[in-house]
């Protein structure tokens, strides 16, 4: 096996982008139109490198866990978004250039200004390097991206409220953003103009449903109304048993104000959710024991506030005894997400859990923790996971009148035993007429102690009971009332159960993912590599015969097919061109493994096998080589082994120069 | 094996409806709002029976074929519908009650009044038994889905008419139906108003991209415009070459006017589409011949257009032969969607191809294949199969000016000879001043044969040559014009490809499927049963274990992870009803095996498994079970196979009892 240089050169963001536009990654969506800002179309390899996302999602999550699956419409009647507090409160802050108009969103203009400011401190205290030389078009390029701003020096408390206004960025009002603005006199950087106040703008695609133009609708931001909607046919689905969780996978959008940051910011995206519906009481998790020992990297909602970002390695089972984290089955999701993370090829280095300070919550969630991966742009949300509480479940019910709970049979009734007063009607009516409904009233609203008081007040029977109400005196006959204890039985619990609720952003997750497994070769930056785990990659097995000779045909079709009963997803290239430059295609496309067919396969049998990232070439009989990568594909050995079976390919200088 | 008779009772639409609501198959979404027309949500069964249809399609169409993969965004700018045509032409026409204002889709409402009307001639003329007695319910239902009319005999002529105007009902413009209204007196049948003359209504949902509202967009009513406007990149993907096809699963939107039958019409839903790029001078196919024989009932344009509906059966090869269907590749795909709605469990003796009138085809279409499946409600499309010729490609390509051709490098270049005149343009201006243009234009336009003769006239040089144009005689000198043979070299050529689009209605072809598999135990009317083939059920095996009690869980733990390690979906039913209940509860859920776990496994670890269809029970040791049902389950062996492996087990009328 050979060794592998993987950081031999810097991470260059403008050569990735490069090639998943060669490579058709994804491009942006009516490109051959001018585009739209913040809409994507995937190609052959990032749509298929996400239905494997999501197959593998479906597996980790859905399969393993039993839950619910359900597919719900996008389209949304207006009072679903009402009632859910989104068409109120689903809004960003956005602020317009004062003299053309052009629509910023507030908070990324304070994080950019200010960001652009302290990295010219720094440059101006000579404590970063000047950028290197770029060339016009690269400069025109980054003015469309972030401010940038001059190499001056700030005075040292002016850098530090900077810093400190940074880290609590994402807790500000639009009030607060405006009075930032102003503070620190941030402008438009493309026109240096004053911008207005931040205004609200709700975030939501709007519609309407039906011919008659009565009816507003909504495209759904998230897919989790579509769960609570449904909550009371899931729990019946489920037998009527809690803790359940229901899935969904599928498109939500946005209305993104100035969307610029390529698939991490979108207004069209697919999204998978989970909601976990448990019992308030009881947030403990089941399987919690398998992953207690899980350790994550925590920012929590203190360590921000005071306007720092240390980051503390502890395992779930510790946080939740410390109360870091809020319950078992929070903490569970959180390290469920995090093997699910790793599993796909995210570097675990590169990956934090990031508590919501309290303003920055969503309107309906109590307390929510970020799967935040790093990339070239920083830290970027990719799952969230929040404790909705009771709060959706509980505005449907009231809105609707259709009751969203769960009813327990108790195991052991609750007996309880208490005085219920009881009025012979007719006489109650004809003694006080108009004033009966005022004492009925307020005898019914006595606590036990003074209808025990009362009762034997009218036991005694031997002077007129008397009640004053409001100075008006009520004189109670013996035979008007009459108070009894009663038992009552109650067998069953009537609950609105909780919500825990892990929501994952596919496309920046797959954005993210192209990151951390992009490199370029040693011996050529221009050899660009996607490293991306068999489980995931597009294609997993390259089969590439020397040439589109016919000679080859019979066993191109015969290897095709018997990867294809075996599952393996492969694809041939018989494109006219030599095998090193095909072989260099895939390394770009991702594929962990490539077949050459040669006129020794012809005549032995033979085929060999090239490892992506080693370039390592082994060689063995068609049928060996097709059961190891099969067994590679499928994870159950991994290179080390395979060389183990099949020896080495001597061939291999040749093909890949 | 026992026998099964699956036909005992008459197909009963309301018992199906009811199992598939108790089942949560899907619901009306937003139900506990009052619902919405059109808008449907799927349940944990309905949705995973799609995602493994979807599954099964990849496996059957992409991955069979190569095909690229894509996944284009549903929020389109208005530009590209306004192009494809959609804008003004993706339209019903609707009528409004003159005095409710209540909105009907025009045919649909001449199609309810007519068919309703020869029903009640039937029923007068005694052919037709009269409906059994319905309930209040019932009948309150039928009003809303279909109009109803008295048992009055109609005139034989009549009769015809209407038949005639039935047959042909997709073919007949707005003005035409407003026309048919009035020639028949067709009213609103809930109040029996008149109507007004038909308007066109577009289906597209609008809505609007970005902050400042000045930028209208539609949703997508079909996929197929992300495939087109990516072409560029797909043939760069592919490697220049064609044919190739391009394919895309996803959510769609048609803002229907009245949708009123369930699944088969709604405002959102998901398709699946394949966008073949062929040459429009070669439409064979290369695997046409692997196809030829599949034999196919069709209905042709001409039959229809005559008024009848006489089908035809036909081996595909034969029908391209006699022109029935216009070309190898749309043959090939029509043979190819036979096979795949066969395999996930539809019955090929409902399944016709009707080929679309001239009127009735969308405006893109040359020629047009729907495969037809038979249900309740009559024939529903449920594959379209389009020939688009070249309309789309060459129209996004005049809007944008971004070339969307294919640009073939020939094998021989075509060598071609021509006279090229050129003028001395100095010369040309003094002597004709204005007039210089018209005598350029009109010597550039000359043929061949005219070119050679002013040569020759040119080259003889003693007289003056002259040209009359529009009876203004101009006079040619020699060193004003000179005519010269040229040679050209064409090496490459440019073509628009041609498109043929198999385009998927997954929900109609999931309901249709749904009545397919649906039938009652002959003993037992309630008790229903989905038959749905291994490959798309929901859950291959339900685990039963003899009750909750923890001495059998572990093998309910061991039973499940081996079967998910072998890829077999399971689910653990431990809920607190007798078994029999419990199989009953899965027949409905359509899972095709259950295993039970009881105290024989816990002694002496054998398990039985029971077959849905027949209920038939055998046993085996719990390898053997699991390696048998897995093998069931992948289609590797049959019922009849697997009772070979596996004695019967004579428990089995306790159980089911």
């Amino acid at each position: 096996m050979s060794d592998v240089n993987k950081s031999a050169h810097p991470f260059d963001k403008g050569r990735l982008e490069a090639l998943l536009s060669r490579r058709f990654f994804y491009a942006p969506a009516f490109e051959i139109y001018g585009g739209v800002a913040g809409l994507y179309d995937y190609g052959p390899s990032g749509s298929t490198l996400q239905a494997n996302i999501i197959a593998e999602w479906r597996k980790h999550f859905i399969v393993e866990e039993s839950m619910l699956e359900l597919d719900t419409t996008i389209m949304t009647p207006a009072p679903v978004f009402e009632t859910s507090g989104h068409v109120a409160r689903f809004a960003d802050w956005m602020v317009k250039d004062v003299k053309t108009g052009d629509v910023i969103r507030a908070d990324h203009l304070v994080k950019n200004v200010l960001e652009a400011r302290l990295a010219g401190d720094l440059e101006a205290r000579g404590q970063a390097a000047s950028p290197a030389k770029e060339d016009e078009k690269d400069k025109k390029k980054k003015k469309n991206k972030t401010a940038k701003a001059a190499a001056v020096q700030l005075a040292d408390d002016v850098a530090k409220s900077y810093e400190v206004t940074l880290a609590q960025l994402d807790n500000f009002s639009g009030a607060e953003l405006g009075e930032l603005c102003r503070k620190f006199n941030i402008r438009n950087p493309d026109t240096d103009n004053e911008v207005t106040e931040p205004q609200e703008f709700n975030l939501m695609f709007a519609s309407s449903i039906g011919p008659t133009g009565q009816h507003p609708g909504y495209l759904r931001p998230e897919t989790a109304q579509g769960h609570f909607l449904n909550f009371s046919r899931l729990l019946d689905y489920n037998n009527g048993r809690v803790p359940f969780a229901s899935a969904q996978i599928g498109r939500s959008f946005r209305n993104e104000i100035s969307p610029r940051a390529g698939l991490l910011r979108v207004r069209e995206f697919t999204m998978a959710e989970i909601e976990h519906f448990v019992d308030p009481q009881n947030k403990s998790h089941p399987r919690f024991k398998e992953m207690r020992d899980v350790v994550l990297v925590l920012l929590d909602r203190h360590v921000q506030s005071s306007g720092n970002s240390t980051l503390i390695k502890m395992s779930i089972g510790e946080a939740v005894e410390k109360g870091i984290i809020a319950n078992e089955t929070l903490a569970y999701f959180m390290a469920r997400i995090y093997l699910f993370l790793l599993k796909i090829g995210i570097n675990p280095d590169r990956l934090r859990f990031r508590q919501h300070m309290s303003n920055e919550m969503a309107h309906y969630a109590t307390d929510c923790w970020d799967a935040e991966i790093q990339n070239s742009t920083g830290w970027t949300e990719c799952v969230g996971c929040a404790d909705r509480a009771a709060y959706d479940l509980t505005v449907h019910s009231a809105r609707t009148g259709h009751p969203l709970v769960v009813r327990e049979a108790l195991k052991e009734p609750i007996v309880t035993e208490k005085e219920v007063p009881e009025f012979n009607k007719k006489i109650l009516g004809k003694t006080f007429k108009q004033d009966a409904g005022v004492l009925q009233k307020h005898v019914e609203s006595l606590n036990e102690a003074a209808l025990s008081k009362l009762k034997s007040e009218l036991a005694e029977g031997c002077v007129p009971t008397t009640i004053i109400i409001d100075g008006k005196t009520f004189e109670i006959a013996p035979d008007l009332l009459r108070i009894e204890r009663k038992t009552f039985k109650q067998s069953i619990r009537e609950y609105t159960p909780n919500v825990i609720e892990p929501s994952f952003g596919l496309g920046r997750i797959l954005y993210t993912l192209l990151e951390h497994t992009y490199w370029s070769r040693e011996q050529d930056v221009e050899r660009g590599v996607l490293s991306l785990p068999p489980v995931v990659a597009p294609t997993k097995v390259l089969i590439v015969p020397l040439s589109a000779k016919e000679e080859f045909d019979p066993l191109v079709q015969e290897v095709s097919s018997k990867l294809r009963r075996a599952g393996i997803f492969s694809r041939v290239d018989d494109s006219n061109t030599s095998i090193g430059k095909r072989y260099a295609r895939n390394d770009e496309l991702g594929t962990p493994y490539g077949v050459t067919i040669d006129f020794a396969s012809v005549q032995n049998r033979t085929m060999t096998i090239r490892e992506r990232d080693t370039m390592d070439q082994r060689i063995g009989s068609i049928d060996e080589v097709i059961a190891t990568v099969t067994d590679l594909v499928e994870g159950n050995i991994d290179w080390t082994e395979a060389c183990q079976r099949l020896p080495a390919y001597d061939g291999v200088q040749a093909i890949e120069s």
